[in-house]
Protein backbone atom coordinates (compact mmCIF):
# COMPACT_ATOMS: atom_id res chain seq x y z
CA UNK A 1 0.00 0.00 0.00
CA UNK A 2 1.40 3.47 -0.69
CA UNK A 3 2.75 5.77 1.79
CA UNK A 4 0.97 8.77 0.09
CA UNK A 5 -1.08 9.67 3.28
CA UNK A 6 -1.49 13.03 4.09
CA UNK A 7 1.44 13.88 5.62
CA UNK A 8 0.24 16.40 8.51
CA UNK A 9 -3.07 17.07 8.76
CA UNK A 10 -3.33 18.97 11.19
CA UNK A 11 -0.63 21.28 10.07
CA UNK A 12 -2.29 24.69 9.29
CA UNK A 13 -3.39 25.26 5.61
CA UNK A 14 -2.97 28.54 5.51
CA UNK A 15 -1.49 29.16 1.91
CA UNK A 16 -2.30 26.06 0.46
CA UNK A 17 -3.69 26.35 -3.23
CA UNK A 18 -7.17 25.61 -4.36
CA UNK A 19 -5.80 22.60 -5.35
CA UNK A 20 -3.93 21.35 -2.45
CA UNK A 21 -1.43 18.66 -3.16
CA UNK A 22 -1.24 17.48 -0.17
CA UNK A 23 -4.63 16.32 0.62
CA UNK A 24 -6.06 13.39 -0.88
CA UNK A 25 -9.45 15.21 -3.34
CA UNK A 26 -11.81 13.45 -0.75
CA UNK A 27 -11.18 15.60 2.25
CA UNK A 28 -14.07 18.20 1.65
CA UNK A 29 -16.14 15.30 1.39
CA UNK A 30 -14.73 13.27 4.63
CA UNK A 31 -17.77 13.29 6.52
CA UNK A 32 -20.13 12.25 3.40
CA UNK A 33 -17.79 9.36 3.28
CA UNK A 34 -17.80 8.05 6.76
CA UNK A 35 -21.25 8.76 6.99
CA UNK A 36 -22.06 6.27 4.20
CA UNK A 37 -19.43 4.01 5.19
CA UNK A 38 -20.89 3.36 8.39
CA UNK A 39 -23.95 2.93 7.04
CA UNK A 40 -22.28 0.15 4.72
CA UNK A 41 -21.09 -1.13 8.05
CA UNK A 42 -24.24 -1.83 9.22
CA UNK A 43 -25.52 -2.84 6.28
CA UNK A 44 -23.01 -5.81 7.21
CA UNK A 45 -23.88 -6.37 10.62
CA UNK A 46 -27.68 -6.46 9.26
CA UNK A 47 -26.91 -8.85 6.86
CA UNK A 48 -25.39 -11.20 9.93
CA UNK A 49 -28.59 -11.16 11.79
CA UNK A 50 -30.11 -12.09 8.23
CA UNK A 51 -28.43 -15.28 8.36
CA UNK A 52 -28.85 -16.23 12.23
CA UNK A 53 -32.49 -15.71 11.85
CA UNK A 54 -32.01 -18.64 8.85
CA UNK A 55 -34.15 -15.75 6.45
CA UNK A 56 -35.32 -16.78 2.97
CA UNK A 57 -31.88 -16.78 0.35
CA UNK A 58 -33.30 -14.08 -2.00
CA UNK A 59 -34.42 -11.92 0.79
CA UNK A 60 -30.45 -11.86 1.76
CA UNK A 61 -28.99 -11.82 -1.90
CA UNK A 62 -31.32 -8.66 -1.88
CA UNK A 63 -29.91 -7.20 0.64
CA UNK A 64 -26.67 -8.65 -0.49
CA UNK A 65 -26.93 -6.38 -3.53
CA UNK A 66 -27.75 -2.97 -2.13
CA UNK A 67 -24.77 -3.10 0.13
CA UNK A 68 -22.60 -3.65 -2.89
CA UNK A 69 -24.15 -0.80 -4.76
CA UNK A 70 -23.76 1.60 -1.34
CA UNK A 71 -19.69 0.23 -1.70
CA UNK A 72 -19.82 1.08 -5.66
CA UNK A 73 -21.22 4.52 -4.80
CA UNK A 74 -18.54 5.09 -2.57
CA UNK A 75 -16.24 3.71 -5.06
CA UNK A 76 -17.59 6.05 -7.84
CA UNK A 77 -17.29 9.01 -5.59
CA UNK A 78 -13.43 8.01 -5.01
CA UNK A 79 -12.89 8.06 -8.91
CA UNK A 80 -14.23 11.43 -9.13
CA UNK A 81 -12.44 12.57 -6.71
CA UNK A 82 -9.07 11.47 -8.27
CA UNK A 83 -9.82 12.14 -11.47
CA UNK A 84 -10.86 16.06 -10.48
CA UNK A 85 -8.02 16.17 -7.81
CA UNK A 86 -4.98 14.13 -8.46
CA UNK A 87 -5.37 14.19 -12.34
CA UNK A 88 -6.20 17.20 -12.78
CA UNK A 89 -3.43 18.74 -10.34
CA UNK A 90 -0.94 17.11 -12.09
CA UNK A 91 -2.05 18.30 -15.51
CA UNK A 92 -2.22 22.13 -14.33
CA UNK A 93 1.37 21.65 -13.09
CA UNK A 94 2.81 20.79 -16.37
CA UNK A 95 4.27 17.54 -15.20
CA UNK A 96 3.32 14.89 -17.85
CA UNK A 97 5.16 12.01 -16.45
CA UNK A 98 2.93 12.67 -13.18
CA UNK A 99 -0.03 12.80 -15.13
CA UNK A 100 -0.15 10.07 -17.01
CA UNK A 101 1.02 8.06 -13.65
CA UNK A 102 -2.27 9.08 -12.17
CA UNK A 103 -4.35 8.86 -15.50
CA UNK A 104 -2.89 4.94 -15.13
CA UNK A 105 -3.43 4.75 -11.87
CA UNK A 106 -7.48 5.84 -12.51
CA UNK A 107 -7.65 3.03 -15.25
CA UNK A 108 -6.33 0.37 -12.80
CA UNK A 109 -8.65 1.12 -10.37
CA UNK A 110 -11.79 1.07 -12.78
CA UNK A 111 -10.58 -2.35 -14.41
CA UNK A 112 -10.65 -3.59 -10.39
CA UNK A 113 -13.98 -1.76 -10.03
CA UNK A 114 -15.68 -3.31 -12.80
CA UNK A 115 -14.48 -6.62 -12.32
CA UNK A 116 -15.18 -6.72 -8.97
CA UNK B 1 -39.18 -8.75 1.81
CA UNK B 2 -40.78 -12.19 1.62
CA UNK B 3 -42.27 -13.75 4.54
CA UNK B 4 -40.57 -16.79 3.73
CA UNK B 5 -38.62 -17.08 7.11
CA UNK B 6 -37.78 -20.19 8.59
CA UNK B 7 -41.37 -20.57 10.32
CA UNK B 8 -40.04 -21.76 13.28
CA UNK B 9 -36.23 -22.45 14.02
CA UNK B 10 -36.63 -23.95 17.57
CA UNK B 11 -38.88 -26.73 16.17
CA UNK B 12 -37.35 -29.84 16.46
CA UNK B 13 -36.16 -31.64 12.84
CA UNK B 14 -36.98 -35.06 13.68
CA UNK B 15 -38.31 -36.71 10.58
CA UNK B 16 -37.10 -33.80 8.10
CA UNK B 17 -36.22 -35.20 4.94
CA UNK B 18 -32.93 -34.50 3.53
CA UNK B 19 -33.61 -31.08 2.06
CA UNK B 20 -35.96 -30.13 4.39
CA UNK B 21 -38.21 -27.62 2.50
CA UNK B 22 -38.53 -25.10 5.78
CA UNK B 23 -34.69 -24.48 5.99
CA UNK B 24 -33.12 -22.37 3.64
CA UNK B 25 -30.24 -23.94 2.13
CA UNK B 26 -27.76 -22.15 3.47
CA UNK B 27 -28.20 -23.43 7.06
CA UNK B 28 -25.24 -26.00 7.06
CA UNK B 29 -23.08 -23.12 6.59
CA UNK B 30 -24.32 -20.57 8.70
CA UNK B 31 -21.31 -19.96 10.82
CA UNK B 32 -19.10 -20.10 7.39
CA UNK B 33 -21.84 -17.54 6.03
CA UNK B 34 -21.44 -15.69 9.63
CA UNK B 35 -17.27 -15.34 9.71
CA UNK B 36 -16.96 -14.19 5.81
CA UNK B 37 -19.95 -11.38 7.02
CA UNK B 38 -18.01 -10.48 10.33
CA UNK B 39 -14.82 -10.23 8.14
CA UNK B 40 -16.91 -7.66 5.76
CA UNK B 41 -18.11 -6.14 8.59
CA UNK B 42 -14.34 -5.55 9.78
CA UNK B 43 -13.20 -4.38 6.37
CA UNK B 44 -16.20 -1.45 6.65
CA UNK B 45 -14.38 -0.46 9.42
CA UNK B 46 -11.00 -0.66 8.00
CA UNK B 47 -11.94 1.66 5.21
CA UNK B 48 -13.38 4.42 8.20
CA UNK B 49 -9.67 4.33 9.51
CA UNK B 50 -8.21 4.70 5.93
CA UNK B 51 -10.62 7.97 5.37
CA UNK B 52 -10.15 9.22 8.77
CA UNK B 53 -6.09 8.85 8.09
CA UNK B 54 -6.69 10.67 4.59
CA UNK B 55 -5.20 7.91 3.05
CA UNK B 56 -4.52 7.84 -0.90
CA UNK B 57 -7.63 7.44 -2.76
CA UNK B 58 -6.02 4.73 -4.98
CA UNK B 59 -5.40 2.90 -2.01
CA UNK B 60 -8.48 3.26 -0.85
CA UNK B 61 -10.43 2.22 -3.96
CA UNK B 62 -8.34 -1.04 -3.67
CA UNK B 63 -9.36 -1.90 -0.33
CA UNK B 64 -13.46 -1.07 -1.33
CA UNK B 65 -12.36 -3.16 -4.63
CA UNK B 66 -11.40 -6.39 -1.95
CA UNK B 67 -14.61 -5.96 -0.06
CA UNK B 68 -16.81 -5.88 -3.18
CA UNK B 69 -15.06 -9.13 -4.28
CA UNK B 70 -15.72 -10.40 -0.82
CA UNK B 71 -19.58 -9.73 -0.82
CA UNK B 72 -19.38 -11.10 -4.35
CA UNK B 73 -18.27 -14.52 -3.76
CA UNK B 74 -20.93 -14.24 -0.65
CA UNK B 75 -23.75 -13.61 -3.21
CA UNK B 76 -22.40 -16.06 -5.72
CA UNK B 77 -22.38 -18.93 -2.66
CA UNK B 78 -26.56 -17.79 -1.67
CA UNK B 79 -26.94 -18.59 -5.25
CA UNK B 80 -25.20 -21.76 -5.47
CA UNK B 81 -27.52 -22.83 -2.32
CA UNK B 82 -30.73 -21.45 -3.67
CA UNK B 83 -30.03 -23.83 -6.70
CA UNK B 84 -28.95 -26.98 -5.08
CA UNK B 85 -31.86 -26.64 -2.63
CA UNK B 86 -34.91 -24.58 -3.44
CA UNK B 87 -34.85 -24.96 -7.23
CA UNK B 88 -34.04 -28.79 -6.80
CA UNK B 89 -36.23 -29.26 -3.92
CA UNK B 90 -38.94 -28.02 -5.77
CA UNK B 91 -38.09 -29.84 -8.85
CA UNK B 92 -38.04 -33.50 -7.34
CA UNK B 93 -41.25 -32.62 -5.47
CA UNK B 94 -42.87 -32.21 -9.04
CA UNK B 95 -44.19 -28.98 -8.52
CA UNK B 96 -43.74 -27.03 -11.89
CA UNK B 97 -45.29 -23.91 -10.84
CA UNK B 98 -43.23 -23.77 -7.58
CA UNK B 99 -40.12 -24.80 -9.54
CA UNK B 100 -40.35 -21.70 -12.09
CA UNK B 101 -41.10 -19.63 -9.50
CA UNK B 102 -37.52 -20.67 -7.74
CA UNK B 103 -36.01 -20.21 -11.11
CA UNK B 104 -37.58 -16.79 -11.78
CA UNK B 105 -36.14 -16.03 -8.47
CA UNK B 106 -32.66 -17.09 -9.04
CA UNK B 107 -32.84 -15.34 -12.30
CA UNK B 108 -33.28 -12.03 -11.04
CA UNK B 109 -31.43 -12.19 -8.23
CA UNK B 110 -28.48 -13.16 -10.99
CA UNK B 111 -29.82 -10.02 -13.23
CA UNK B 112 -29.02 -7.92 -9.38
CA UNK B 113 -25.94 -9.29 -9.41
CA UNK B 114 -24.66 -8.64 -12.32
CA UNK B 115 -25.93 -4.81 -12.34
CA UNK B 116 -24.75 -4.24 -8.51
CA UNK C 1 -15.49 -26.88 -25.43
CA UNK C 2 -17.82 -29.43 -24.40
CA UNK C 3 -18.69 -32.15 -26.72
CA UNK C 4 -22.59 -31.95 -25.24
CA UNK C 5 -24.23 -30.33 -28.53
CA UNK C 6 -27.29 -31.53 -29.60
CA UNK C 7 -26.27 -35.10 -31.42
CA UNK C 8 -29.14 -34.61 -34.60
CA UNK C 9 -31.08 -31.70 -34.61
CA UNK C 10 -32.90 -33.36 -37.62
CA UNK C 11 -34.02 -36.38 -35.67
CA UNK C 12 -37.88 -36.46 -35.37
CA UNK C 13 -39.05 -35.69 -31.69
CA UNK C 14 -41.85 -37.94 -31.91
CA UNK C 15 -41.99 -38.91 -28.54
CA UNK C 16 -39.89 -36.82 -26.33
CA UNK C 17 -40.60 -35.42 -23.35
CA UNK C 18 -41.46 -32.46 -22.46
CA UNK C 19 -37.75 -31.64 -21.16
CA UNK C 20 -35.64 -33.04 -23.91
CA UNK C 21 -32.76 -34.05 -22.64
CA UNK C 22 -31.11 -34.10 -25.20
CA UNK C 23 -31.61 -30.52 -26.29
CA UNK C 24 -30.35 -27.69 -25.02
CA UNK C 25 -33.31 -25.60 -22.53
CA UNK C 26 -32.82 -22.65 -25.49
CA UNK C 27 -33.77 -24.21 -28.61
CA UNK C 28 -37.33 -22.98 -28.58
CA UNK C 29 -36.22 -19.33 -28.38
CA UNK C 30 -33.51 -19.94 -30.94
CA UNK C 31 -35.04 -17.54 -33.40
CA UNK C 32 -35.05 -15.02 -30.32
CA UNK C 33 -31.61 -15.62 -29.60
CA UNK C 34 -30.66 -15.42 -33.33
CA UNK C 35 -32.21 -12.28 -33.85
CA UNK C 36 -30.90 -10.48 -30.29
CA UNK C 37 -27.46 -11.91 -31.65
CA UNK C 38 -27.67 -10.09 -35.18
CA UNK C 39 -29.09 -7.26 -33.64
CA UNK C 40 -25.41 -7.45 -31.32
CA UNK C 41 -23.73 -7.97 -34.43
CA UNK C 42 -24.73 -4.50 -36.09
CA UNK C 43 -23.53 -2.80 -32.94
CA UNK C 44 -20.22 -4.42 -33.61
CA UNK C 45 -20.22 -2.77 -37.03
CA UNK C 46 -22.08 0.43 -35.84
CA UNK C 47 -19.47 0.90 -32.87
CA UNK C 48 -16.34 0.46 -36.16
CA UNK C 49 -18.40 3.35 -38.20
CA UNK C 50 -18.25 5.59 -35.18
CA UNK C 51 -14.60 5.02 -34.43
CA UNK C 52 -13.93 5.30 -38.19
CA UNK C 53 -15.58 8.69 -38.15
CA UNK C 54 -14.20 9.94 -35.04
CA UNK C 55 -17.04 10.23 -33.26
CA UNK C 56 -16.79 11.67 -28.94
CA UNK C 57 -15.32 9.27 -27.23
CA UNK C 58 -18.18 9.83 -24.73
CA UNK C 59 -20.61 8.75 -27.22
CA UNK C 60 -18.84 5.68 -28.18
CA UNK C 61 -18.39 4.48 -24.69
CA UNK C 62 -22.60 5.02 -24.38
CA UNK C 63 -23.17 2.53 -27.12
CA UNK C 64 -20.57 0.49 -25.79
CA UNK C 65 -22.68 0.34 -22.95
CA UNK C 66 -25.67 -0.23 -24.68
CA UNK C 67 -24.25 -3.33 -26.42
CA UNK C 68 -22.78 -4.98 -23.11
CA UNK C 69 -26.11 -4.93 -21.65
CA UNK C 70 -27.17 -6.39 -24.64
CA UNK C 71 -25.07 -9.47 -24.31
CA UNK C 72 -26.01 -9.70 -20.54
CA UNK C 73 -29.31 -9.94 -21.46
CA UNK C 74 -28.13 -12.77 -23.91
CA UNK C 75 -26.56 -14.31 -20.86
CA UNK C 76 -29.37 -13.83 -18.30
CA UNK C 77 -31.43 -15.87 -20.73
CA UNK C 78 -29.01 -18.96 -21.48
CA UNK C 79 -27.99 -18.92 -17.44
CA UNK C 80 -32.24 -18.96 -17.14
CA UNK C 81 -32.49 -21.89 -19.61
CA UNK C 82 -29.70 -23.64 -18.37
CA UNK C 83 -31.43 -23.92 -14.89
CA UNK C 84 -35.50 -24.25 -16.01
CA UNK C 85 -34.24 -27.30 -18.51
CA UNK C 86 -30.54 -28.85 -17.57
CA UNK C 87 -30.88 -28.60 -13.78
CA UNK C 88 -34.70 -28.65 -13.19
CA UNK C 89 -34.38 -32.22 -15.78
CA UNK C 90 -31.14 -33.72 -13.39
CA UNK C 91 -33.50 -32.91 -10.40
CA UNK C 92 -36.64 -34.92 -12.04
CA UNK C 93 -34.32 -37.56 -13.19
CA UNK C 94 -33.12 -38.02 -9.63
CA UNK C 95 -29.77 -38.17 -10.47
CA UNK C 96 -27.78 -36.01 -7.22
CA UNK C 97 -24.28 -36.26 -8.59
CA UNK C 98 -25.75 -34.95 -12.57
CA UNK C 99 -27.56 -32.39 -10.45
CA UNK C 100 -25.00 -31.03 -8.91
CA UNK C 101 -22.73 -30.93 -11.59
CA UNK C 102 -25.18 -28.87 -13.08
CA UNK C 103 -25.50 -26.50 -10.42
CA UNK C 104 -21.76 -26.15 -10.61
CA UNK C 105 -21.54 -25.39 -13.65
CA UNK C 106 -24.32 -23.03 -13.70
CA UNK C 107 -22.38 -21.41 -10.42
CA UNK C 108 -19.50 -20.90 -12.33
CA UNK C 109 -21.24 -19.53 -15.34
CA UNK C 110 -22.41 -16.65 -13.26
CA UNK C 111 -19.19 -16.01 -11.28
CA UNK C 112 -17.67 -15.57 -15.13
CA UNK C 113 -20.88 -13.26 -16.53
CA UNK C 114 -20.49 -11.23 -12.80
CA UNK C 115 -16.69 -10.60 -13.52
CA UNK C 116 -16.39 -10.24 -17.22
CA UNK D 1 -25.62 11.75 -29.26
CA UNK D 2 -23.39 14.83 -28.73
CA UNK D 3 -22.34 16.57 -31.62
CA UNK D 4 -18.60 17.11 -30.94
CA UNK D 5 -17.41 14.95 -33.72
CA UNK D 6 -14.17 15.78 -35.45
CA UNK D 7 -15.05 18.65 -37.55
CA UNK D 8 -12.98 17.82 -40.23
CA UNK D 9 -10.03 14.96 -40.28
CA UNK D 10 -9.01 15.60 -43.55
CA UNK D 11 -8.22 19.42 -42.55
CA UNK D 12 -4.55 19.78 -41.97
CA UNK D 13 -3.21 19.29 -38.65
CA UNK D 14 -0.32 22.07 -39.38
CA UNK D 15 -0.48 24.81 -36.17
CA UNK D 16 -2.19 22.01 -33.73
CA UNK D 17 -0.52 21.51 -30.09
CA UNK D 18 0.19 18.64 -29.08
CA UNK D 19 -2.79 17.45 -27.70
CA UNK D 20 -5.31 18.71 -30.45
CA UNK D 21 -8.42 19.73 -29.07
CA UNK D 22 -10.26 19.07 -32.08
CA UNK D 23 -9.28 15.52 -31.66
CA UNK D 24 -10.80 12.67 -29.60
CA UNK D 25 -7.89 11.05 -28.38
CA UNK D 26 -8.11 7.89 -29.12
CA UNK D 27 -7.29 9.07 -33.29
CA UNK D 28 -3.57 7.59 -32.64
CA UNK D 29 -4.97 3.65 -31.72
CA UNK D 30 -7.85 3.93 -34.33
CA UNK D 31 -6.24 1.09 -36.43
CA UNK D 32 -5.85 -0.86 -33.00
CA UNK D 33 -10.11 -0.13 -31.63
CA UNK D 34 -10.96 -1.14 -35.18
CA UNK D 35 -9.48 -4.14 -35.35
CA UNK D 36 -10.69 -4.70 -31.61
CA UNK D 37 -14.20 -4.83 -33.00
CA UNK D 38 -13.63 -6.24 -36.00
CA UNK D 39 -12.64 -9.21 -33.92
CA UNK D 40 -15.69 -8.36 -31.59
CA UNK D 41 -18.16 -8.99 -34.57
CA UNK D 42 -16.58 -11.89 -34.92
CA UNK D 43 -17.56 -13.12 -32.04
CA UNK D 44 -21.15 -12.22 -32.64
CA UNK D 45 -21.30 -14.18 -35.56
CA UNK D 46 -19.60 -17.01 -33.74
CA UNK D 47 -22.23 -17.10 -31.15
CA UNK D 48 -24.92 -17.37 -33.84
CA UNK D 49 -23.24 -20.15 -35.15
CA UNK D 50 -23.26 -22.19 -31.73
CA UNK D 51 -26.76 -21.26 -31.23
CA UNK D 52 -27.41 -22.53 -34.67
CA UNK D 53 -25.74 -25.66 -33.89
CA UNK D 54 -27.17 -26.05 -30.73
CA UNK D 55 -24.45 -26.57 -28.86
CA UNK D 56 -24.28 -26.69 -24.65
CA UNK D 57 -25.74 -23.62 -23.18
CA UNK D 58 -22.67 -23.34 -20.58
CA UNK D 59 -20.37 -23.34 -23.94
CA UNK D 60 -22.54 -20.50 -25.68
CA UNK D 61 -21.92 -18.90 -22.07
CA UNK D 62 -18.51 -19.19 -21.58
CA UNK D 63 -18.15 -17.21 -25.01
CA UNK D 64 -20.57 -14.82 -24.22
CA UNK D 65 -18.58 -14.11 -21.48
CA UNK D 66 -14.94 -14.14 -23.57
CA UNK D 67 -16.86 -11.48 -25.73
CA UNK D 68 -17.93 -8.90 -22.67
CA UNK D 69 -14.18 -9.20 -21.83
CA UNK D 70 -13.26 -7.86 -24.80
CA UNK D 71 -15.73 -5.08 -24.70
CA UNK D 72 -15.04 -3.76 -21.30
CA UNK D 73 -11.15 -3.59 -22.74
CA UNK D 74 -12.57 -1.46 -25.49
CA UNK D 75 -14.18 0.25 -22.58
CA UNK D 76 -11.46 0.75 -20.74
CA UNK D 77 -9.32 1.53 -23.17
CA UNK D 78 -11.40 4.51 -24.02
CA UNK D 79 -11.89 5.77 -20.57
CA UNK D 80 -8.39 6.26 -20.57
CA UNK D 81 -7.71 7.81 -23.46
CA UNK D 82 -10.69 10.45 -22.23
CA UNK D 83 -8.82 11.06 -19.31
CA UNK D 84 -5.34 11.51 -20.77
CA UNK D 85 -6.70 14.06 -23.43
CA UNK D 86 -9.91 15.47 -22.72
CA UNK D 87 -9.73 16.04 -19.33
CA UNK D 88 -6.22 16.68 -19.11
CA UNK D 89 -6.40 19.06 -21.84
CA UNK D 90 -9.36 21.19 -20.44
CA UNK D 91 -6.95 21.00 -17.26
CA UNK D 92 -4.15 22.31 -18.83
CA UNK D 93 -5.80 25.00 -20.87
CA UNK D 94 -6.93 26.07 -17.43
CA UNK D 95 -10.55 25.87 -18.03
CA UNK D 96 -12.43 25.02 -14.53
CA UNK D 97 -15.77 24.66 -16.06
CA UNK D 98 -14.63 22.41 -19.00
CA UNK D 99 -12.59 20.13 -17.11
CA UNK D 100 -15.29 19.44 -14.43
CA UNK D 101 -17.30 18.62 -17.43
CA UNK D 102 -15.11 16.97 -18.82
CA UNK D 103 -14.50 14.92 -15.16
CA UNK D 104 -18.41 14.20 -14.91
CA UNK D 105 -18.92 12.94 -18.17
CA UNK D 106 -16.14 10.22 -17.27
CA UNK D 107 -17.34 9.45 -14.35
CA UNK D 108 -21.14 8.78 -15.59
CA UNK D 109 -19.28 6.75 -18.57
CA UNK D 110 -17.65 4.51 -15.49
CA UNK D 111 -20.62 4.73 -14.01
CA UNK D 112 -22.48 3.07 -16.84
CA UNK D 113 -19.58 0.72 -17.55
CA UNK D 114 -19.85 -0.46 -14.20
CA UNK D 115 -23.50 -1.24 -14.23
CA UNK D 116 -23.70 -2.82 -17.66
Amino acid sequence: MSEQHHPNPSEPLGDAPAHDPRGHGYIQDKDEYLKRLRRIEGQARGLQRMVEEEKYCIDILTQVSAMTRALQAVALGLLEDHMSHCVVDAARAGDDAATQAKVKEATDAIARFARS
